[in-house]
């Protein structure tokens, strides 16, 4: 069983059961089913006729960890009961905090904005691709063309229009910024990131609709240039990044399902992203 | 068939093709079919094997009407692509501005913030109810409990966990927000919304969600309290406001995806919201 935190119980509801599982269950025929194997996401299981629903998303708030050139997130409380009858907030953000999405117009120049992404791009079959043993040990380590390689010896073949994340752990650091952003004593970040080589393979070898860190960059944290950046965004790819709950999610078999903004001519934005299974 | 710009074309790829296939063909078996009959939006049948994706989001930008209380969303470049290698902007909003969610905590004081809505709430079978023909002569109507029972004759009962949507109309006002407001000399708006008493019978005699309105505010622009919202938000449920494309999704049958804002004590926020048929 996982934590109630991560995978959302199914309903009580007889009806509401039966419908989450026809959901569930059509999307668990569209692909293949995981093989089992040492180091896969075991599938979850509940009883008969049941799936499951994951959250890919961090909670946005002041205490995430955010890239060099970004702010943390602003939550102002402008309204309150006692007062206006209502509560609500103001928000300000940079676009790339949080769990959130790059559009390929924000690395170039006459590329789409996040909220021109056509929908059906935001439904994607996923494909998380686990580098953690490798990061444990090397915070630099990259995805590389290798590990997406074995991947495709274990599950087949990259469904086309998947989308392909990397899993790395860096997800159990969210919560102490300092190990999240590894700075060394120059200030250089280090964390895992795509190689340029592994990127270029998936835009050209393969057929992606994007491609997601748990990480705060498609590039690795001490990457000189932008380089996975430049090759996924530069084919029109999009990017998600501080994805939350890799560790979670089958390796292969589900359905990715990204909210992604819809301001306009969003360079990016914060997304809510689930994984159905 | 439906506009380019409302219905996205599913992928020319064989495999993505089968892969949304099969997503939708298991959602429309999940709920009842929508039965023929006059006012109902027709379910559109594309070649074989293909299925929809809607999207129900305006586009957030400073051009959409706001209601009252609330300024429009500021974009504002802050990272150019000759200047910073990257693009990117800051955007400041108030929580219900654009296609959003309210949180119950919006309205009541020990409600949940809009970021814990359990996730499988997200994920509901969505009943749109049209109230056009009467809005079109009387910006003041209401959904009435008629209208939900009226559905129901020719749909069958609501199912357990669905969102309810008022179509009234008001999505084709968009561009222009004088029309949107529908100001009096007083200034007051005129607009629908659900009417005290359906709020009532939705989270009393059935078991939903959620509901929504493709205009400013559950309630009507016109009314003094904020009824239907306490009716709602009250019982827990949670609201979404300003939709999109009510018009083309079929009243029965399709099933919503709601990427609820997910930022630290929201009392709601812009969202991105798709049904799947």
């Amino acid at each position: 069983m996982c934590a109630p935190s991560v995978i959302d119980t199914v309903r009580q509801h007889l009806s509401r059961r039966h419908f989450l599982a026809a959901l569930g269950g059509s999307v668990a025929a569209a692909v293949a089913a995981p093989a089992p194997g040492l180091g896969q996401e075991k599938p979850v299981r509940l009883a008969k006729g049941f799936r499951d629903v994951y959250d890919l998303t961090h909670t946005l708030s002041p205490k995430l960890p955010v890239f060099t050139a970004f702010k943390p997130v602003q939550i102002r409380q402008r309204f309150t009961i006692a007062k206006d009858g209502f509560f609500a907030n103001e928000i300000t953000f940079d676009e790339h905090t949080g769990t959130h999405l790059d559009g390929p117009v924000h690395f170039v120049a006459n590329g789409s904005s996040a909220d021109r992404i056509p929908v059906d791009r935001l439904f994607a079959p996923l494909a998380v691709v686990s580098i953690e043993v490798r990061a444990a040990k090397d915070a630099d380590a990259t995805m590389r063309v290798d590990d997406l390689l074995a991947w495709e010896k274990r599950y087949g073949r990259l469904p086309r229009g998947a989308f392909v994340a990397m899993h790395s752990g860096w997800d159990a650091r969210v919560g102490t910024p300092d190990r999240f952003l590894n700075r060394d004593a120059k200030g250089v970040m280090h964390a895992p990131g795509f190689s340029e080589e592994a990127a270029s393979f998936l835009v050209k070898e393969r057929d992606i609709v994007g491609a997601g860190v748990d990480t705060l960059s498609l590039d690795g944290g001490a990457a000189q240039k932008f380089v996975a950046h430049l090759a996924l965004l530069g084919a029109g790819k999009y990017g998600v990044e501080l994805l939350a709950n890799l560790a979670r999610v089958p390796a292969s078999g589900a359905t990715l399902i990204v909210g992604g903004p819809k301001h306009e001519g969003a360079s990016g934005g914060p997304v809510r992203v689930f994984a159905v299974v």
